[in-house]
């Protein structure tokens, strides 16, 4: 029964990348469990997905939350983990790997927005951030609060969009849980999710790992995510509307590491809230060294800069939802960048800088003027809740 | 550096009843990272812990977010694993193990009651659910959504009990997330806990597990934690506050399953939203079996019970956070029950019932007064935003 499930997750092409998940399906649970979707539906009132709303009976644990699962929720997911019907999932884990865990919990508004919603970038989010310790992201837990009143075709959508990313992804939503709060008391829909994936336990992809000479890539253009949700809230403008770059990362991740010697990727982050003026600071305070940028290097759309000196923004503090950085061995950047540049995700990639020594952490910048500057982190809050 | 998290995990007493996870220290990650909780403070204010308010900047990802890590959350969760400081943990695995995921969303309405808070209820709620598929819990992740002007103080009060209820349970918090949410867009705090635990390939414990002839074990008084949140709210007066039962039920899952054969206990399940009667309707309708309850057998508080009179509520639908239902062989059933009731968290278990041949899944009860009826599901809302 579990073979759907363990089939999508060894035939993943991510999987080979890191060598190690191959015998999923053979680790697969042994135990036959009753599918919950084929069990006979015992509801006395069919949900009305096209004109219903949240109740706060649907958030009390009896037969209208059981009819929200298994109408909405596992025709979205489907698979056999969550089909296991238990409080939590059983699952099998690869043979020689370390576990990597990551959580998210996204509050973004409004909730549909150009390019995306909340639930395919709640996937994407945590996928990559699974992916960004080199990881390959195999499951995902849900947990949503919802607010009383919300519109049942608002919630099957999103959980479509989750649905669709993941399997887009080769993940699997294996358990979750929801809770509904009074009318006024929440915002619509927040929700959490979990990722966990699996590294092999020789590879040692972490924050700690930019030494001095490395060399600094990023995937694309930054800043596209929150200035097109920026844009949609303030109903800017443009020749074409500004779309989130929101996306899962775990295959250009997989096609970089396959391009270059195990050990020359050192460093891995996705540059969200706070953009990638904190992601490199992070990254510099953790591995305690410098970095000196280029700032006309550093890819930024035209219509996004545009809409940043509309704004009063800085591009390099703007949340990013499908872009990675990457601290490269010098000797290995070529080859990565070229790799990255030949997937979908990495079209515009660029070597937009050098880590240097420098026990303070500072990052620096040459500016497109001639001058060099100190890039911060971010302190303010331009941005309310963008993810 | 990983020393101290994979000793307190070694060491955990509860790792040893399921026999897996004793190498976990042996499989911890190689590389050295710097630990976040060392590093030099660089935030130009401190955080007013006793006076302070959550302001949208904590939720920005800048500066202002990680000073709430390394001041609230470091200190209060304080483990190797979570001084990584990626945006992932990276987490060693046991071998010969399946793993076990299972995530709740908590809402609970008032955020402190007797008995507990939304920390450490969270912390439970999570560890319990890992461990009611036979697991030994091991890693949890944290991700909380904080209102614009929620109280630092009772921020720092609810990380405190959420560390000090991991370590009571030997589980540890690797990851986390906070987001902010505008005044009056949340409600003061929601707080979503992701659990990882191992359990041996062999042993199969889920809730399609019943057969006729099964004993219903439960550990203790039903309907404590509903009544105690319900009384709190409405200011009823008893004799003595009522208080939640919230408790970590892994150390006496382990004790059940030290005491019996490794087949014995074919389905654990902690009866919470929905209460007893909709726990037995849940693996009645998996494993697709009937029950027959004594209600004479079924032990309730008595306050609870004249609470429940006073606010028109059955304590068989009240949530428990501190008490599970075990369906065991009928032959280990009298051995297992004396190892629940020699466990400080199961002294009033009981057997209540067993499990009958009914295709038709029905929960009944013979009761007190002498009939037989049907104990449906939970379908209407007694208790909004009880956890």
């Amino acid at each position: 029964m579990p073979a759907s499930g363990s089939d999508a997750l060894s035939s993943a092409p991510v999987l080979s990348a890191t060598a190690a998940p191959a015998s999923l399906a053979a680790t697969a649970p042994a135990a036959v469990h009753a599918p919950l979707g084929e069990r006979p539906r015992e509801y006395s009132r069919p949900l009305d997905l096209k004109r219903g709303f949240i109740d706060m009976n649907h958030g009390a644990g009896g037969r209208l939350s059981a009819q929200l699962v298994t109408d909405i929720f596992i025709p979205a997911f489907d698979n056999a983990f969550l089909r296991q019907g238990d409080d939590g999932a059983r699952l099998p884990v690869p043979p020689g790997c370390a576990l990597v865990m990551a959580t998210d919990a996204h509050v973004i508004s409004p909730l549909f927005f150009p390019g995306g919603d909340i639930g395919c970038l709640a996937v994407h989010g945590t996928i990559n951030d699974v992916a960004m310790l080199g990881a390959v992201p195999v499951y995902l837990s849900v947990s949503m609060v919802l607010e009383e009143g919300f519109p049942l075709a608002d919630l099957v959508r999103i959980a479509r969009s989750m649905g669709d990313a993941a399997r887009d992804a080769n993940v699997a939503i294996v358990c979750g849980d929801t809770k509904v709060v009074e009318r006024g008391k929440g915002d619509g829909l927040f929700l959490s999710t979990t990722g966990i994936g699996f590294v092999r336990e020789d590879l040692h992809i972490c924050g700690a790992g930019a030494r001095p000479g490395d060399r600094i890539l990023v995937s694309g253009t930054m800043g596209d995510h929150g200035i097109a949700i920026m844009s949609w809230r303030e109903a800017l403008e443009f020749e074409t509307t500004l779309r989130s770059d929101t996306a899962a990362l775990n295959g250009l991740v997989a096609a970089m590491m396959g391009a270059a010697p195990t050990d020359a990727i050192h460093v891995l982050r996705d540059p969200t809230r706070g953009g990638l003026a904190t992601t490199l600071n992070e990254i510099a305070s953790q591995s305690a060294v410098g970095m000196l940028l280029q700032e006309v290097s550093i890819p930024v759309d035209r219509q996004v800069n545009a809409a940043c000196e509309m704004l009063g923004l800085d591009p390099l503090y703007i949340a990013n939802e499908g872009k990675l950085v990457a601290v490269v061995d010098a000797d290995a950047a070529e080859c990565v960048l070229a790799a990255m540049q030949a997937h979908p995700l990495g079209r515009r990639a660029a070597c937009i800088g050098s880590v240097i020594a420098d026990r303070n952490g500072f990052v620096q910048m040459d500016t497109r003027v001639g001058g060099r500057r100190v890039v911060d982190w971010l302190s303010g809050e331009p941005l309310p809740r963008i993810c």
